[in-house]
């Protein structure tokens, strides 16, 4: 029996005896009596089981330390204290010892610290609520695209087109780094490599993505994602999921509907499947935290220009750090300011087109393209999207403008020429959202394993 | 309105006007009408739209080719052909233009032509039928897990550990491969690399996962996976995605219980889900793929050991290419000749421990492993697992006997060490399985977009 099984049918279970494998999280020993903190692993709650001296292990068993693995038979019974119930055992087994000075104490450890314990800080109660949040996280996505139509494609994370600029991009080569091939210039021979040129690992599959929104309407990808940034701050790492879905024959305006559905949707089911770990974590992370969610599931969003927006920042009454400018991108404080302001979150569309994509569709003004970013009261930007240009010339034009290699993409470019349409589609950082529901402010701390500069451990 | 709809509401729309977006995937002209085979790519069945010369734009309409991208407004009918209805067009404008010399003709396009087209093929009914069911199945996997429990991990792809041997795995750069930085021997100074180590893709997320499911007891990982094989079969890529679940407090027999329960679940699943793309299948790329699945369903797995089946293909009145040993692994023929001795899936444990991993738990009898493979009619092995090695000692001495470098790897060996306990977990190919459900005879036609060797493409 599971400790989830347990904690739902507790009131059929009383008196009868259970079954129970998993840790001891806490141990707290008497002359007469021992409490076990028990947690299984299969849900947020831990069991009190109870042992009293009659039982002939006894001295064995107060001897366990926290960190053992146990098997538990017992009796469910009605608590002495604040639980609901606890298991009067009859028999305690150790399966596999933890020796006293296991890292993993029941007492507070800095975050820090845990970093450096990767492997083992999943057994904590924090880890244990933001891992459970990311994995029903990642499947009310999928839920709610599969839900809706929508066809998940798995784009190639290799290739051999640097279309999104090379220097963001990882190089992945299968050569022996000491013992390269040269060309007849001394130039590394990729001809030489598995795939016969240089390779990387790409930092998007939009590309791809759309091929497959042609063809099949409504798509979604949801997989890993490499950048090389070399920064080293709260909100980076080199290695982390990521989540595009592409719509064909939809606009700028349906691709919002659909960004706020999808958020929504999310956050009611995490809110709904992960309640004892959203309460802990407004507990002991972001005090608020499930009143900022549930205000986010029945508030409406805005959506404003990207002028407008500077405009009501240019009014404000405030010291900007960063000038706000119609040119330019806004800055953190911006976002801010305006999630503040609007008291909710804040579509912010029609940006200038010279710090945007070359594929977003250039508006009728020749100044700003169909481009949007979503900004969330306490995270900021968590998607940003637009709707793509379908002109196959103002597409080249704008490529060649922005000197992109126009060979390695023709695929993609020829998609306008081979009964294009009108399509829109927007990205949004996995580990992003998951900042934003359990209220983490690291990184490093909603990732299994993070890669950060410097930082390639376990 | 998309197709799908139309499809499932068609009764209650008989009579009204409805919108479509979408593609001419066929366009037969008359003098007095014109039919149109329409797909907006949302289900696998087309609509048969019919217009008249009534129309104003009926030469327009005429001059429009296959692959065009159209809006069409009209009303639902009863159908004088065998559809159950069809959409007699009142207006349909053209969104994006495709010319005549359009590669994909509705006509029956070879599948290697269909490879070098890779960005139009999911626009054809081979490719709506097997990527539609790829997409279900990934969705099938994840119901499966989240239902029963388990937790998803996205374990790490980049890592610094190349405990799988490295000579399997792709080396992960920022360094210029023209201009690579060397240390004081001339070799090449990994600590001026984005990690400051030598970075490599891993083949398998199975370490990490078993760190989470010793602390949240049933986990799995469904996500891409790389290898550098060098081989052009009709079942390599470089890259794929798999899936691997780990179970604590899980023998072998339990793993078993698993796998089948599994395996069934997506099976249905998808013969529920994708009725029209596996008949699509049975007619045009395996006959009796339905039957094989419907079958696979109620059957009973078999469960063997390693020395029972070379005991069977020793005594069959087969002249083998491969004679089968007590100590080798078996061959395909030996697998195709087993799956069809029992007339379904066979589950085959306890291998011989020299041909299998150093983290499989090695038996009593000190010669094997607890270890397992499925088997599937038609398909050869499917999934492979194990118990996994839990005693400190035993498993610190096999890795040191295979050569596994420990020091890379001591916090997968420390499990054992806090609170270790029997666990187990496999391992599935997810293309080998929709391999299995289409009939595909080849990789390259299940990956969007297949990276195999000398081959990078789009």
């Amino acid at each position: 029996m599971t400790v989830k099984d347990l904690y739902k049918d507790y009131k059929k279970l009383l008196d009868k005896e259970i079954t129970l494998k998993g840790w001891i999280r806490n141990h707290r020993k008497q002359k007469e009596f021992g409490f076990i903190e028990f947690s299984d692993g299969t849900c947020f709650k831990h069991v009190q089981i109870v042992y009293e001296n009659k039982l002939k292990d006894f001295e064995e068993i107060q001897k366990m330390h926290n960190g053992c693995a146990i098997e538990v038979v017992g009796k469910v019974v009605k608590s002495q204290g604040k639980q609901d119930f606890e298991v009067n055992a009859n028999k305690i087994i150790l399966l596999g010892d933890c020796p006293e000075d296991y890292p993993m104490q029941p007492k507070r450890h800095t975050k820090e610290f845990l970093r450096e314990q990767a492997y083992l800080r999943p057994r904590t109660n924090l880890f244990q609520a933001i891992f459970r949040i990311r994995s029903v996280a990642a499947f009310a996505i999928h839920e709610y695209f599969q839900s809706n139509g929508y066809l998940y494609v798995h784009t190639p994370l290799l290739t051999t087109a640097d279309c999104e600029g090379s220097d963001q991009m990882f190089k992945v080569t299968t050569l022996d780094l000491n013992n390269l091939p040269k060309d007849e210039n001394g130039k590394v021979d990729t001809t030489k490599d598995l795939f016969g040129d240089l390779t990387y690992i790409t930092g998007s599959g939009q590309l791809h993505g759309e091929t497959f929104a042609l063809a099949f309407n409504k798509i979604y990808t949801f997989g890993p994602t490499f950048r090389t940034e070399n920064s080293n701050t709260k909100t980076h790492a080199n290695e982390f999921w990521m989540i595009e879905p592409e719509i064909a024959f939809c606009d700028l305006n349906g691709l919002m509907d659909i960004e706020e559905d999808m958020l929504k949707y999310i956050v009611k089911y995490v809110l709904d499947k992960c309640s004892d770990e959203i309460d802990f974590c407004d507990s002991f992370v972001e005090k608020g935290l499930r009143e900022k969610l549930e205000k986010l599931v029945s508030s409406k969003f805005t959506r404003i220009t990207h002028k407008e927006v500077i405009d009501i920042l240019k009014k404000a009454d405030i010291k900007w750090e960063f000038t706000p400018n119609y040119d330019d991108d806004i800055a953190k404080e911006h976002e801010k300011y305006i999630t503040e302001y609007f008291n909710g979150p804040v579509f912010i569309t029609d940006w200038p087109k010279d710090i945007k994509a070359w594929y977003m569709k250039v508006n009728d003004d020749n100044k700003t393209v169909a481009a949007v970013d979503l900004e969330v009261p306490g995270a900021g930007e968590l998607m940003g999207g637009s709707q793509r240009e379908d002109d196959y010339d103002l597409l080249v034009a704008r490529a060649k403008e922005l000197g992109v290699d126009t060979d390695a993409v023709d695929w993609y470019i020829n998609l306008r020429k081979y009964g294009g349409c009108y399509h829109s589609g927007f990205g949004m950082g996995f580990e992003r959202l998951i900042i934003y529901l359990t209220g983490a402010d690291n990184i490093r701390d909603v990732i299994p394993y993070p890669r950060t500069p410097g930082n390639c451990d376990y």
